[in-house]
């Protein structure tokens, strides 16, 4: 494939050749069957192997205990805001969020739909440029979960340290799952939408401990209910076929690349060229506090809007895709997920020190 | 592509090769930009061209009047089952359902947790073998709307005529949508997933009246109020792209055959076809009445389960495939959507033929 751009989308984001490559075969024969994947019955035996497959791989490389349900949902993150009270609080019953960007606080909108919600942090008034440490917040006794965004897509934070809580703890990992390890066991219940880190926009995981699976309120729909996923292994309606598959394509590319932690310390290195560069001088400004920031969003600002529209513009030409930053904050953000190559973040690196010399401040 | 099987899938179906080859190419570089479809931001113009052109050629194939919306949602079908009683009754408030099938019962169900529910037909003790003329229910004065399912996917029937009514009207149109004229000014909703007539899985089309977006009662979550998607083109989180992008395909592929009044002849005629076969002898018999039968499912049965068994076998090894029916009522069954080819219908009553006269009851 020639003149493959470098995308730095913050998501739908760039995804591994390969597979999309494989992609391109299995969309119109899967494995030559005489039937194209995105044409199969959910329950054909060989698409329930894609699923099972998916799930199974998600397991190892995140090393899932066993009295956790993986679930494979549609709606988007977004309707998680939602379907975690639905089926957690109700009349009468707390929770405790972090908010720390905007998910966080479309989270704490819905939530408060079904219970009383206890903001114990926020960084809105400093533009969300940090996340809390340990010592900055509590959680009430009578709170039934602490919630919190592990990676905050537009502002370029991350939580270094998973909150340490006795509650159950809640993650919307959207933009950082399978980006670096985390202890599972920790967790009531972790989710993300596919789009950033896993594969093609369309399907959400929902990775939910057991015990959880028993606390909806009767009178919840029964596709709000995640015991209805659960118990029916994602096939309680027909899935979101396409994108169950591309996860799990995602996921057989991961664990080649050595699984999680190999991933991880590329993220480190890839994360890393990009900052030095931001912090060896007064020209690029990142957006977030260096304790906070992110391995996988990169927001960062040129002396003048004019320079970073120019600077945006320029790097288009050059084959540097989507590096505008969101309308929220401005200026410019490189995302630079799982499957972003290193060698677009040195080729992002070697244009803004000659973008630099270019145009001086 | 050879060796391409005949799929008589229920769903996900067979699909244009076209659309598939197509597809093919996009998922991997779309448009010679150097980025695969798949992991485009669904906010580029690229995407958002794709996202409006879909649309417009539905409004166009429909001829959908100006006063409607059209929606691209995720959650399937089965998430409108609770999202219209959700957004349209309440406390004190009633709907009028036609009990056709195990689609309406489940509809019938989540109704339940919102409203009054008013079930005015149900052919359940027939094994929902047909639909009910119009003389047959009626509809209360305090009724907010009426609901039917248009095509009864597991048992083979579909109303030959639309239901007439002052009340809103609304359809799941899961398994006939564009696969024959009807007007859509007399509705107040439809909608359908995609992975029957439309595409691949993973997406559901509503195309709402505008007066109904003000219905929804307040505490609603943000993303199951129609006016949430409605006001922001179905951008409000991110869609599910891929499958936005097969509708969009196949709606093209749909165009080129001459829109939904030319699809429409070929499918009466390709279930002709399948129907006089099962008419001409004692050997393979109906589910559905005669006046309620499908153009889109046909199930049928053999003089013996056994038989069944053999002639699912034995016609999967002559690259017909899926015509198990339903576990609910067993039995054979051919989904014959608009892609499917009519010469796959004269290939599986040609195999019919043969079947009964080297298997005799």
């Amino acid at each position: 494939m020639v003149d493959r751009v470098y995308n730095f989308s913050p998501g739908p984001a760039t995804l591994p050749v390969e597979v999309l490559q494989q992609a391109s075969k299995d969309v119109v024969n899967f494995k030559e069957m005489g039937i194209g994947l995105i044409e199969m019955s959910h329950r054909s035996k060989e698409f329930m192997a894609v699923t099972d497959d998916a799930e199974q791989l998600l397991r190892e490389l995140m090393e899932i205990p066993a009295n956790y349900k993986v679930l494979f949902l549609q709606g988007g993150a977004s309707s998680q805001f939602y379907m975690i009270p639905m089926n957690l609080l109700g009349e009468g019953k707390k929770a405790t969020y972090l908010n720390t960007g905007a998910w966080s606080k479309k989270a704490i909108k819905e939530a408060k739909l079904f219970g009383e919600v206890d903001v114990a942090f926020s960084s809105e008034e400093q533009t969300f440029n940090r996340v809390p440490k340990q010592s900055e917040y509590s959680v009430a006794d009578d709170s039934e979960y602490l919630y919190f965004v592990s990676n905050n897509t537009i502002y370029g934070t991350q939580f270094p340290e998973i909150p340490v809580t006795d509650k159950v703890l809640i993650s919307d990992m959207s933009s950082d799952i399978l980006s670096r390890k985390i202890d599972v066991s920790k967790f009531g219940i972790i989710f993300a939408g596919a789009q950033k880190n896993m594969g093609p926009a369309g399907v959400t995981i929902v990775i939910i401990r057991d015990d959880l699976l028993e606390k909806t309120p009767d009178n919840t729909p029964t596709m709000l209910t995640y015991k209805t996923h659960a118990d029916k292994g994602s096939m309680f309606n027909t899935p979101p076929c396409f994108a169950i598959y591309g996860v799990g394509e995602v996921l057989k590319w991961l664990k080649k690349q050595g699984g999680v932690a190999a991933i991880e310390a590329i993220n480190i290195e890839k994360a890393g060229i990009l900052y030095d560069c931001i912090d060896s001088g007064e020209y690029y400004r990142g957006h977030a506090e260096v304790e906070s920031r992110s391995l996988m969003n990169i927001p960062f600002n040129l002396p003048t809007p004019e320079l970073e529209a120019q600077f945006i513009a320029e790097a288009a030409k050059v084959g540097l895709n989507g590096l505008k930053g969101h309308r929220s904050i401005g200026g410019c953000r490189a995302s630079i997920y799982n499957a972003f190559p290193k060698e677009g973040v040195e080729k992002l690196v070697a244009f803004m020190k000659e973008f630099e010399a270019a145009n001086p401040a």
